[in-house]
């Protein structure tokens, strides 16, 4: 496989550096090919802007994902963009390593999703879920978080983690078209001692060896909802997010 | 009330802009004072890092959050950082304002959030939710989007808003101590006439008007949860996220 590993954690001494370096490493042992977006040693920019594209279609106004889609049918996209649109389509796995801060990605992160996942490409058109620009690759989504795993249970502090996910693992990943793998956590990592890490580490690498070979998370396809976008009767919610139906409909 | 808005959008000809000057205009003539973070005009750096502190209580090894606890003890934030917190401390109610990318906030609105919500007086040692360092202010999310309402309710194709929302309105918001207002959205942004757009700010105004009346979202409070961080028996889920609950079990 080719994977593409985005990684955004501004210390290099940190444990999640130690995890996108047993990744590269036992990937790479593993006879795959590995490229690595480091979007802080990269001084990657965040952030969405006039500047994204070479020339514009709409110069009076910045209509964002109507210049992308201009952008990507002439190629007018900024070199920092292009290059990662260029690593996005070669890869067969993205793997995403990264802190949880605050049940999300860090904005630098972010940001590689605001500008790199593009109109025309990535989506639009029709393209999304199974007919998403990324389908027939798929995505790995790997934390560490100062959280408990029992605050991300279905009755945790802060409910699943899938629901907290939710926004990224299916609103953007599977949104783009991506399969998507059970995520990695290495749970409260600001209170493990070394031989915790260490275990974290071997099973992170133990996991990445058989890595081609998982069942992605079930998702529903674009042939399970109606007109109206909504789950035609008798399809059987299959995802976290769509599970919570019954209780909102209660509510 | 002491009103902050911060609002993230690149164009100043937007909607999402005019759903801002009707905010700013409506709160006003209403009496309350209103404070303004445009951080696309501000430039605001959205990348959290070194230079965030003017000195470092671990030099060799940037560890974020504990930096921020030592900041926040001696007042070492850098002043892009310490603008935002004056501001924050001072409202009562916080609105965000943007368009909806990828199923959550515009990466120089994440980058405020990483940056401004600091360990020490936000979050930490116990500052969540009911205890949350924000408790007694509310908040309030403000969206344009692409989508159509009917994608975001409980059985539509991205399941209901307030699980695409999780992450930001519980896991950021109401953990912060914010008690959570229910979210304003302007549907399908790119496919409507100029009349429903009126409709849309007409609407807000309105709804801006008895702002300070209305009931925030349910949540559940520190006491609902056990020590190991579960629902205590008997406690009924009283959130989207926490109603996933059954069907996350029965998986």
């Amino acid at each position: 496989m080719n994977v593409l590993i985005v990684y955004a954690h501004p210390e290099p001494r940190s444990f999640n550096r130690a995890m996108l370096d047993a990744a590269v490493e036992t990937l790479g042992a593993g006879g795959h090919t590995v490229t690595v977006s480091d979007l802080y040693a990269m001084r990657f920019n965040p952030v969405a802007g006039p500047e994204d594209f070479t020339a514009r279609r709409f110069p009076d106004a910045l209509q964002y994902d109507r210049e992308q889609k201009h952008a990507t049918e002439h190629g007018l996209y900024a070199p920092d963009i292009q290059a990662e649109i260029d690593k996005l389509l070669a890869c067969d796995l993205l793997l995403l390593q990264f802190p949880l801060w605050w049940f999300s990605v860090p904005a630098i992160l972010k940001g590689w999703v605001d500008r790199v996942f593009v109109n025309g490409l990535v989506y639009g058109k029709g393209r999304r879920f199974d007919a998403g620009g990324m389908r027939g690759k798929r995505a790995l989504v790997s934390i560490t978080t100062a959280c408990y795993p029992q605050m991300v249970e279905a009755d945790g502090l802060l409910a699943h983690l899938d629901i907290n996910l939710w926004h990224l693992q299916h609103g953007t990943l599977a949104y783009a078209g991506f399969e998507v793998l059970e995520p990695s956590a290495a749970w409260s990592i600001h209170y493990t001692d070394d031989a915790s890490r260490r275990a974290y580490l071997r099973a992170w690498r133990g996991r990445l060896q058989g890595i081609e070979h998982e069942t992605p998370k079930p998702m529903h396809v674009l042939a399970d909802f109606d007109a109206g976008w909504r789950l035609k009767p008798g399809i059987v919610p299959r995802t976290a997010g769509h599970r919570a139906r019954a209780g909102v409909e209660a509510a």
